[in-house]
């Protein structure tokens, strides 16, 4: 008896046709450039108001290159997000990291485990740090930042550090409510 | 010697006269609504595309009252900050609670024990299903799903309750990256 | 439907005059100071012989400023407290700590986020010894010990830090057991 | 070169005849019928007030057989100690444990692991309440105590259980604070 | 700058023709069949007694397939491991699992979140009992057991998902200790 | 009412007569040395295949004194399967500890509480790894082992100590999924 595999989202995903108009021209310029609408499109959909403030902030974070490279961003994104057990942005974002960093190896790295993945020292000290914001962001002190300014970071690549894990802190539990499911099309992407 | 207290954030706070009109508008019109500039507008304002993106999350989560009412939304805050060890979000979000709620005590209540605060049925079914999202989310099942609904909260309720507990969890992390300060009249507003 | 508060305990409270003679003057001479009777003593008076040695043990490590200040001693039992859920302790300490340190935001500040509160130096090193004391005491070492004195911490105030940390172990458990209400008076007090 | 055994205490230990009169005689009454001085007498006693009320708490719930026997009493010290890590407990209560139940093995199965003890169902209950109120009183419901009652416990006797699990709270932490040795007598006794 | 890859092992790699007849015929089979010779066999042969024992071990549980299926089996291993941190285990064993149960999707999918893994109730139930086994199989009753016979699992069965869990318990912290690279052939296998 | 002892093993244990011959003299043997045979071989003589993969594994790390002493080897195994509740290996392992220490106190004072044992420096070094390696094997790093030899721990000995940790993990698990009954001889041998 073959398994069903899950739907998109377990809460209603709407038509695109029935979107406004706005994000059904942002979800038809990305499955244009991709070939397939990835499904955080779609469920997110679901309510516009959120969405549109979801990929708002996703874009002023991700979409930038100064500091972070857009390598390391989603370095950030894949280690964070296997600490929350999101499915959807390790599967999703593991691909695109492959892509960023012309790297097979790296996502499955950083989500089994980060220490023994491929990483320079500055890598170290990014994900490190995200590691650190992902669950005891409470007791991050001022000597904590102390020691990334004096390993090399900018206060804007420590921001952007924290900024995108405190980012995927939500995307992960959206993803987690909504059983959001990654394209088949994710998995075996750049490898 | 005086401890002399930390300030608003550990990251740069720009001056009001140097923000985008936008921002600074919006900050001035809370500032006259209430009295003061709560920190948090000045905090993230560092940050214009990301100051943008999250107050119309927030304001799209929080601003309206179908469904969840606001203090029922204020209520998973409260509880779920609590968790995260965000002093700033328990402070602010506890005041505007006890001013939703016309209720002194359920903000210490819900930030100590939400086990032992006076809450109604459905509002310990709400607040419960927020603990889980905070830090179970990847576990969450369509059975837990469905006791939600048996317990009568319908699939907007739902979808609000996992979502204002990811958005806090992203706000309860930028608090804590930038160290933001509550202000000093949050602590004593509405007892 | 108004919700119904819980009772002072979830165990028999016994009447003021039923009371044998030396727990009851005791409890009239607190009620006179404060104004009100303090929940912790109906609820203990159950057990007369508990009653008297848990007031003996707290009067001995609570009511004296050797070494450690009062206040010092109270932001023990709210750090400590905080970590164990017990409401009682939290509300009812946290007041009589913004009355011992005349500081309406510290009481607040501890419960909810000790790194982020606005300590001096050697507060911060009694609090953190608190912390490490009540869920980690097994795995205190002659070192630990003696980074607390070269802190500037006598070997009497050392020991003041632990016993108060393992008496409020004792409180708090009591008082989740008993389910034990702070009165509504503390919420607001001092602030 | 052989490892120097650790002292009684990390804090000044008393001589008997320093101590005052009522702490020395009750100690010697201890050593007259146990041949040897237990050492948390000797600990303890550097805190003459501290000391008389942690024995009136001590025997208030330890010295009585009404409701819990005094073997189910010390199987609730040995496995909560057991949990804080406490040695002193473990290996002294162990002992008492032994001869209370006239079972030799019975204390290193509930320090080891009491889900694998040699338990009647009405000590299993009495164990499965300690433990829950050992890490996560806070949570214990009007539900968990009615489950209690269900299986056959009075209300005096869950008071018991709390009670002792949270005064062993407060013993264990006092235990390990000042690094109190269990006497060699106590390891090989009743066995 | 690029990053060195760590070695095979922390430890020494003995070459192949210094090893004893019987592991460098085993290992020599292996590549013959895989193409490749997994690092596993390389650094455990530091150790001949001990490799001998581990791959007797591993033969004894992972090359039969009574009762559960060969891939029931892997979906153990990469489930499990993956709860370990054990980099080595998860990709290797996920390109197992991936030809074996000829889904290029499970492997991911029970490496991130098992419970949003397609899996039928039975795999399921499999899944879930190695869950309990990997961390808390000190908890595991005679109830625990029952239910998974109730759900349709033997008693063979049940030990296998047992003793497979607590094979690579081992195996896992051996992966660890040696810092074991998974082979690169291993990430793209199957997909 | 007595309280039933629980069997040797919850999975059905075979008849001496009824094991192949080779697994037959081992087990006669050890009965002839010990004077009763620790139910370890009877529980896991249920499967022949894994009972010899066990045993060799097992004699190629315990029955070696090159490097760590057997008493060390000993100590490892009592401190970690406490770690895992593991009562079988505590009590057995405990009993073996006790014979090759000639220290009728290590094996209770290491199963309660290792910081508090009498230990060399050299042993407090062996043992703190091995309790690294029980649970966070994963974050295991070259500079931890760099650490281990600075104290003077040779590569071999380090490869022991994970390597024992790491059988006693599989072990720990077959016991507790077995809920393997200790001897009741164990308790108090060599006390």
């Amino acid at each position: 008896m073959p398994v069903e595999p899950p739907a998109v989202s377990r809460f209603p995903v709407p038509k695109l046709e029935d979107l406004p108009e706005d994000i059904r021209e942002m979800i038809e310029a990305v499955q244009e450039k991709s070939g397939f609408i990835p499904n955080v499109f779609l469920a997110l959909a679901h309510r516009p108001a959120e969405f549109r403030a979801f990929f708002a902030g996703h874009d002023a974070l991700m979409d930038k290159s100064e500091g972070l490279s857009k390598a390391e961003r989603e370095m950030i994104v894949v280690a964070t997000s296997a600490v929350n057990d999101c499915l959807y942005c390790v599967i999703a974002h593991g691909a695109i990291l492959r892509i960023r960093a012309k790297n097979p190896l790296i996502a499955d790295q950083l989500a089994t485990n980060p220490w023994k993945a491929d990483l320079s020292d500055r890598e170290r000290l990014i994900v490190g740090f995200a590691l650190q914001m992902v669950d005891e962001s409470g007791s991050v002190t001022d000597e904590d930042i102390q020691e990334l300014r004096d390993g090399g970071l900018t206060d804007d690549e420590i921001w952007d550090i924290g900024a995108i894990t405190a980012f995927f802190a939500m995307s992960n539990r959206l993803a987690n409510l909504t059983s959001m499911r990654p394209n088949d099309e994710f998995y075996a992407m750049a490898r």
